[in-house]
């Protein structure tokens, strides 16, 4: 893919949810323009994502709010700063330069040059889990998909879906709800053992169509595959009472959720103490100065992996950033009660 | 005033601002009672004594929201933890017993008995503002006061209200609303200067009265007093000419307003910088071991006097409070999202 041109930029932010999104208000309040960055398609991060609706209770003033609401209601206060937003990437690569500044790179080929950057990157960016299989990744986007692929992908082949719970459920559904030209010649579902865990309706379904044949299901655990040259011909599995057997198949789909890796963030070369950045408390920096890292990413003597206490480090690391961004700025703390800068950024008042 | 009988309590926490409403809800979330201490009538702090309907705009979630809807937000979402509360007064005396436990007084005579304490005292306690005359103080609550007394005490007498701001033109307009028995012989307004800050409408009824002689107005700065032993007579006041004159009075009323005093807290032997408090960043503990600052009457590497900060404390140091009391409490942090503990601590759900 070939690089955009670099996005210059005061400030990258990377990760959207609550705390990332909280980061580029406070970033705004002190004038430092934000680029946001996030791996998943929406923000709000792994609270709209992994509960929705289920209430959050210590969010101080909201007694009680839902994940999906309290992103929100934070997208609503950092609209004012506008930042500009880039969704479905992981940022791949940060670098500092001899100039002081940073090079930033996502996996769709973004480039970012920016004054400072802060890691607000929860416990890393939501991956597909994979199968732990040597050699089986060569197949991917061939024969081996970790999302739903086109139909056409799929018309007339026999299809395996690996997985145990609502994605695999819902997959599995959606892939034999239609005979017709552009379905599957076979579809099973492999799953480690016997139950499901999805919506119980769902499953009823999944056994009403196991009953009359258009789905096939298969308990045991995938542990290697047989291929001819670069074509894959069938997975090796262990059932439940160990005895192995071989499952002729023409495409893998790995639905077995979502799951948070480092990733990337590990090879920039921060300083890493049990897979956190250690950061100071002052400004919430991590071992290279300019690039901060806030929410549960961080770690540092007393860290409690709570939202509230995200919001606090990103207050306090935006402050940090104004003091290298803005070096003969005044210090002089200003309210957003009061100030009328700060009402101009806002955009409310006279 | 005799000590009441001391509360055994888990945890004292001096000030009812919105990070002492939060303290108490972190510190009823690890299972830790408390008893709340404001000098002020009601809780809310500052934050609603101050600007009770200007909007604050940084509260992460809360777009904008006044000091009062704040105050109520936080008291409704730590109502679950049933704190004892003791509003209109003041911590007179705090310290450590031989047993690590903590003796608390406050200028009621109530006594508490507390395994820690948390100052989320803002920046100290709200006092009214007083005159700096030496000796004048002699005179407090039979010829000084700095609320209005019950009317028997200024009946038939000559009365001198204190203050060019919206106190003082209320009690003036309070004084002379009804004439009769129970009214003082004459009532004079002294401000230093000859234009008042109130409520026009107000102003212009103070000049209506003021025109019609039932109210008299003196603009100087009282410097000293006359007194016939025991028996304030005059007030000495420097008018904007800077010549001197002598008002004679029954009774003074000084209505200048609250102000913030750190009072007692400077004489607890806590370690102390630049009027605020020492803590740690861990678990925002003083120099004393089990008592601990949060808010704006603390200090630390990189502290920003703002709200958000102060609920990111009140959090970490309800933690470090819960490790000095229960030792032996497994580490293992739960979410208000799923843990059936912190469900069943805040009424909700099965």
């Amino acid at each position: 893919m070939a690089a955009a041109e670099p996005i210059r930029t005061d400030a990258v932010v990377i990760g959207a949810g609550p705390v990332g999104l909280f980061q580029v208000f406070q970033l705004g309040l002190q004038e430092i323009h934000v680029e946001l960055i996030d791996a998943l398609p929406h923000l709000g991060g792994q609270c709209a994502e992994l509960y929705p609706d289920k209430p959050i209770y210590d969010i101080p003033g909201l007694p009680v709010c839902g994940g999906r609401e309290l992103a929100e209601r934070l997208e609503r206060q950092m609209a004012p700063m506008r930042p500009g937003i880039h969704l479905g990437q992981i940022v791949e690569r940060l670098a500092a330069r001899d100039d002081g500044r940073f090079d930033v790179e996502t996996s769709s080929g973004q480039c970012f040059d920016a004054s400072c950057v802060v890691i607000a990157g929860g416990i890393g960016a939501f991956e597909p889990k994979r199968l732990k299989i040597d050699g089986l990744a060569a197949f991917e986007g061939r024969q081996l998909f970790h999302s739903v692929p086109d139909a056409q992908l799929l018309a007339g082949r026999q299809v395996v879906i690996v997985g145990g719970e609502q994605e695999a459920v819902d997959t599995a559904l959606a892939l034999t709800a239609e005979p017709g030209d552009a379905a599957p010649a076979s579809v099973t579902l492999v799953h480690r053992r016997d139950v499901l865990k999805a919506d119980p309706a769902q499953i009823a379904e999944v056994e009403r169509r196991i009953g009359d044949g258009r789905l096939r299901f298969v308990a045991g655990q995938p542990t290697g595959f047989t291929a001819d040259g670069d074509r894959l011909r069938a997975l090796e599995l262990m059932a439940p009472d160990a005895s192995s057997t071989e499952l002729p198949l023409d495409v893998v789909l790995v639905r077995q959720g979502l799951s948070p890796h480092l990733g990337p963030i590990a090879r920039w070369g921060l300083q890493i103490e049990r897979k956190q950045l250690v950061v100071d408390t002052a400004g919430f920096e991590t071992s290279v100065a300019g690039i901060h890292a806030v929410g549960d990413v961080n770690t540092y003597p007393g860290k409690k992996k709570l939202i509230v206490c995200g919001f606090h480090e990103a207050t306090l690391a935006a402050f940090a950033a104004a003091a290298r961004l803005f070096p003969d700025r005044p210090a002089h703390l200003q309210y957003t009660t009061t100030s009328p800068r700060l009402h101009r950024l806002l955009g409310v008042g006279g």
